[in-house]
């Protein structure tokens, strides 16, 4: 059974940005960088936190796949959209400048859209479409990703996991955060179950020959299906067209991998976006109309097996209330990596509660 | 056994405008649905097309639940933005009117974005969304609808089929065109298993309790599933939040029936956009690199039972190019229909090739 410890956000935060520093990124990225792989943890996503990421960000940064002092900037402005070359940075310092733009574009036409190219790995979308509501702004934030799906009636993997986040800003009830790969489920989850030797349910993955599969060893070998069949096929397609397409990245099987070829650059493109509400309506009024939209909603009966509705992204953020007062768990096995990264990089270990 | 006549594509036109016309609307409005609803069978699209809706499109202008001489309007409009009253009129021409907004609100801004309120039933999305293309634009299509899907966790009808259409324009290798509802499948097909006495596959629908149910009678009475749990039911609620919230239109069950209660508005919302891709990139290199893309992904080996791998959007071009030369299929029930509804409207009936 896996035994968690925890840790507090700010312990949390200050061992990322001290490793990512020691690899060579200056304080102000390394703080972004610390900040959004902290907040991804603290939202019960480990996957795109700490836990998994912190470690083979510091190793590329280390390599030079991943540039630890890019010279960020928009290449073209016109209008409400630019687009933004990211000199191979992380692509939460990266992304983080391009949804700054986004939003400065927004407040001047109302709308603004950034398109990103020659970036890397930028961990969880929510995090950049979420700085939008404070702007009472809707946020944007796509990204293409490492080849791993097949596209609808396909063999082969051709497309990333192809997340979509859309944030829109609520009133007492809360926001609405939708945070969703295109991928019928992670790879995680289909590594999880090779691991533990249990099978996966039919329609996760297909082999190699493109045959649906419930061995999750065969289905490592062969590609993830796209959520919905053609559906998320398409929607995979869309990100992929305005993450990669619009500012000439690299797309599909040209993605360099992320645990790989760790001095090689990514070349990964993203799409970021912001939408003012105040020119369709007055803030107050459409917090209000969310708030009636999340009581109609939670006012629907359940199904069997649910004790109540949620909103996109409400787990999310109870996890985060919660572990911000209990402190964050991280897994006894991820603690002894990090205690290993502390010695490589000659930082503090991280202290636990 | 389901026969056919075909139908020329002006014919059909001039029957459904004739029809319009004598329903009460002038001949510039029943001239864009006409068009609207010819293109939709010209797609292979007869649930959005004259097979299904003309005869309840002329009831409803009768009755006054379409209103024949709409007054439509933008009631606001701010820098990329603007919200628009349709005065209860055809959602077509009402989303014609939108649409035209957004495009020209993006040639001045880079983008366009354009909430509906007071509208109707608008037919199908790619139709607006597709306008974008000629104009080098990447157009965008949502609609709210009268409930039917249960939220992921819930037991009754909450949300529409809230469609989702995003149109890319193309090089030579053609356009992406994703139009998908945001539910596994359409009520249609469920109706149709029920009068064929076929079951339904498990996860198109629950019963009135909620239970996942595989009787297509039951499932009639229950609701319909969002495609990929919470994944479609996330982008139900944005599409949701996008047409009806932000211009202050019905929402949920508030948003009226298209086939009851004729008389009373529907009271629907949509939202429309438009984003120049020139303010990312030069028009030709974009569709240069959309050319690469269609290449790459037509170049995936097939998964067994298929024969290629197709966009989306590119099976109902297929079917539009081989209906305008071969005529257009019209079952010959449906013929039936229209030829009453030619007696009651009194107007010439179609003719067949």
């Amino acid at each position: 059974m896996t035994t968690y410890r925890r840790v507090e956000e700010k312990e949390l935060f200050r061992f990322a940005q001290q490793v990512l520093e020691a690899a060579g990124t200056s304080p102000e990225n390394a703080a972004i960088m610390a900040e959004h792989l902290v907040q991804a943890e603290l939202h019960g996503l480990g996957s795109h936190g700490v836990s998994r990421l912190l470690g083979i960000y510091a190793a590329r940064l280390r390599a030079g796949g991943m540039n630890p002092q890019p010279n960020i900037r928009a290449v073209r402005q016109v209008k409400s959209g630019a687009v933004v070359d990211g000199d191979h940075g992380s692509g939460m310092v990266v992304g983080r400048y391009a949804m700054d733009l986004a939003i400065k574009l927004a407040q001047e036409h109302g709308s603004g859209w950034v398109a990103v190219r020659n970036s890397s790995h930028y961990g969880a979308a929510f995090l950049f479409a979420r700085q939008a509501i404070a702007q009472g702004m809707i946020g944007f934030s796509t990204t293409s990703s490492v080849a791993l799906v097949a596209p609808f009636g396909g063999r082969k993997r051709a497309l990333g996991t192809n997340p979509i986040c859309i944030a829109v800003p609520g009133g007492e009830r809360g926001n609405i955060i939708l945070d969703m790969a295109t991928s019928v489920v992670a790879r995680g989850k289909i590594q999880l179950a090779a691991l533990e030797g249990r099978e996966i349910p039919l329609g996760w993955a297909v082999d190699e020959e493109g045959r649906p599969t419930t061995d999750p060893v065969a289905a490592s070998k062969g590609c993830l299906l796209p959520v919905g069949g053609p559906k998320g096929y398409g929607l995979a397609l869309i990100v992929e067209v305005f993450s990669a397409l619009l500012s000439g990245a690299a797309f599909g099987s040209q993605i360099g991998s992320l645990f790989a070829d760790l001095d090689k650059p990514q070349n990964m493109g993203h799409f970021f976006g912001a939408l003012d509400i105040s020119i369709f309506a007055p803030l107050d009024e459409f917090r209000a109309r969310m708030d009636r939209l999340v009581e109609y909603i939670k006012s629907v009966p359940t199904a069997e097996g649910f004790d109540e509705i949620l909103l996109p992204g409400e787990p999310e953020v109870r996890k985060a209330t919660r572990y911000r007062e209990e402190g964050i768990p991280i897994a006894e096995d991820v603690i002894k990596k990090l205690d290993e990264l502390a010695k490589e990089y000659q930082v503090s270990p991280l202290q636990s509660k």
